[in-house]
């Protein structure tokens, strides 16, 4: 189906100057008289000429497009956080492509390969579940194309990062069901390959500890980010002979699972077991009862990884020292943690 | 930050060869022999050789690239479908590149210019609710650029298109209401620029006509496809003097907004009001009462319309004729419309 695309040569025939002339004129060059330029310009819009991006991208050195890779863009935190990077590239003239990892390792490695071939002018990447070698990063920035992580980030390469406080998010959620009276609390844990998954099993922990509630390692479970994995883990968190009295789960997605689980065994939330998720995600206030949650901003995770990234490509220089902005989680109570309080 | 790239003449002089040499070496060129391909190919990996795109285009004349448009990522409607489309993309070794139009026609002229630029080997696209002028996607075409719809096809453009029954969808949902007794149904239709909106609403009118029940323009009104603009509505209709019993609402986004309005308004459902939406997302069935919908098969259209986009990229001639493949819509009743039946 593809025709052959107009050239500058064929531009420059029609009008009998120079390729040198045409291309100049294109670039809007003052060695170019503007009647010239006019009749190129009409020429080149009436024939749909569309500039060759290399030879753009070799004049200016940058295609003024970003590349984005998460891992599932039907996750509303990566599509709230992609709507703040777009937001803040479009102001300042750039597009965005968007790939998604499906938390695969091989698809996002393949993602970072096109990327580069593409020429982007910079990367914004939350990493797979699957990912353990970060090299792929490392080898993009080599090429001169910037990397800024957010939320799952890589510890292990030297970029801009951006990311919530997982670590206090999880504390205080964790606080907050020991607050309501409960004293058997399970932790549904995302995939131990992400630093976010680590950082909120030890808030978890340390809430624990500081407030002198025993841990229990088969109260411990890990998923991936999903809602099947909170329904399978929640059917093995009821069924121990010593049940939990709580769960908090590392994300929203695992505690939707969760929720529709203990609806389904008969369990009434909070009464009979309350639970806290983490991300507050639009569903949750719906769900009945409504899911407490830890609230994270993602529109502006997005906004921010978008910023330092456009600092970092629009500069002229490497950065004395690459920065990690860690934002405020937010925890919001909902009916699905708020357990009557027995007094003693 | 950008590093100067190597180039096909650095790893020529590094091995004192020449750059046709290098050249063919890389595109495993049988008039180059084994000994020097190797030594061709692990001094390209060990500079981080990127080939330039375009030289590679220009060989083959095509990208293994294919572009994406959908009005919103965060839709689980189209996250699902482009997962399909990714299915076979990738299974076929081609990638994908997503855009998103956010519903403005703006957005979407410039997406399809980005990928005009970046050269993709085609598109498959669902139009914005803003956009009436189709030209754009004419134009892509022009250039040889292939271009497939789904479920919000453009009706002017000569192309390939992919989508459901609506106007059966509608017609069903609206049949069942008046089966479970419902006897003032008001509709909540789409932006009247989509043709899915304006099929659906046929649909629905059909349905009472063949049933005599009367068509009231109150009970008509129009939204876009969110939840938000699904709450205003349904606070409009409730408003009315003459109330409806209840809701065909054109999309599960707009249902779900109807359904935590009525919640908050304290109706209850389906005895007060009954209510119906379209796409049958997978959160529909865990609100309280779950929502009954028209179910698509969103991951088969987006495999479909990506079939069909690959057949028309690798077939080297134009096709005798453009096909529409309409897929079957499937009523999922579900508690929010299981009216009591009272006998008379």
């Amino acid at each position: 189906m593809r025709k052959a695309s107009i050239t500058i040569k064929e531009i420059a025939r029609q009008l009998d100057v120079s390729k040198s002339t045409v291309s100049r004129a294109l670039r809007d060059s003052s060695e170019i008289s503007e009647e010239t330029k006019k009749r190129v310009i009409e020429l080149a819009e009436s024939l749909n000429y569309s500039p060759n991006p290399i030879a753009l991208s070799l004049l200016r050195n940058r295609t003024q497009t970003l590349g984005i890779i998460v891992p599932d863009i039907a996750n509303p935190f990566f599509s709230t956080a992609i709507g703040g990077v777009e937001d803040i590239a479009y102001s300042r003239g750039y597009h965005t492509m968007i790939y998604q990892s499906h938390e695969s390792y091989e698809r996002e490695l393949a993602d970072t390969r096109h990327i580069a071939m593409r020429r982007v002018d910079g990367l914004i990447v939350s990493i797979s579940s699957q990912t353990e070698n970060h090299d792929h990063f490392i080898e993009l920035q080599e090429q001169g194309i910037p990397v800024v992580f957010f939320d799952r980030v890589s510890e292990s390469t030297p970029s801009h990062k951006v990311r919530v406080d997982d670590y206090k998010g999880a504390f205080e959620a964790t606080e907050h069901l020991i607050s309501r009276g409960c004293k058997c609390i399970a932790h549904i844990a995302g995939p131990p390959n992400l630093s976010i998954s680590r950082n909120r099993l030890k808030g978890y922990q340390d809430a624990l500890t500081k407030h002198g509630i025993e841990f229990h390692d088969e109260w411990v479970v890990s998923s991936e980010y999903n809602q099947a994995g909170g329904t399978e883990r929640a059917y093995q968190l009821m069924a121990l002979k010593n049940r939990p009295d709580a769960i908090f789960a590392a994300s929203d997605r695992i505690a939707i699972g969760v929720h529709w689980a203990l609806r389904q065994l008969g369990y009434r939330m909070p009464d009979d077991i309350a639970l806290v998720g983490f991300s507050d995600l639009s569903i949750s206030s719906l769900l009945d009862p409504p899911l407490s949650s830890v609230a994270q901003p993602s529109f502006e995770m997005g906004q921010l990884a978008a910023t330092l990234l456009l600092d970092l490509i629009e500069s002229k220089s490497t950065p004395a020292a690459f920065e990690t902005r860690v934002l405020t989680s937010n925890l919001i109570i909902r009916q699905s943690s708020m357990k009557e309080l027995v007094s003693n």
